[in-house]
């Protein structure tokens, strides 16, 4: 999993625990690669400010996944629906498989 | 699910954002069913601190579940586990799906 797609399942799961504005900054910087200078402007706030922002919510995501070690379950979780994937067939397990991983 | 079940999970999954005492406190009540006065006395506080501690900590349990969902998710993923563990028969497909029950 690379860094961009690692930091928006790390979004998606903490969002609840971020400000509005951490939630936006990390949303245009990681999921719509959004500029931290074309951040500052469409927020109106100083690049320095979006940077600070960035930096803290990353923090918080961060501290809370290493206490949580929500990312690592979800990888080896998709690691493992993979696998099953593989050696199922028929539609309904299929299906069955499909809502799982959407729900990891 | 029945209110111990639930809370043995949601024990498990935030354990890390309880303090030693909290934690300890939630796991002699609902694992080891023992009664408040019993953990007042291994512990050496009053009864009422045990009940005050045993309330902090399902207060915190339950402010970071009601943002994270992750009871809700577990409870929806192990549905469909079920579900899909009634569908396959060899071997490698049910030692993959016991794993991720395991994982989830």
């Amino acid at each position: 999993m690379e860094k961009y797609f690692k930091m928006s399942y790390l979004i998606d799961i903490y969002s609840s625990l971020l400000t509005d504005k951490q939630l936006k900054v990390l949303e245009y910087y990681y999921n719509d690669d959004i500029s931290l200078s074309e951040i500052a402007s469409m927020l109106n706030i100083s690049r320095q400010g979006v940077y600070d922002t960035l930096k803290r919510a990353e923090k918080i995501i961060s501290e809370y996944d290493d206490k949580l070690n929500l990312l690592e379950k979800y990888e080896r979780n998709i690691e493992l629906i993979d696998k099953l994937e593989g050696l199922c067939e028929d539609k309904e397990s299929l299906s069955l498989i499909k809502e799982i991983r959407e729900n990891l």
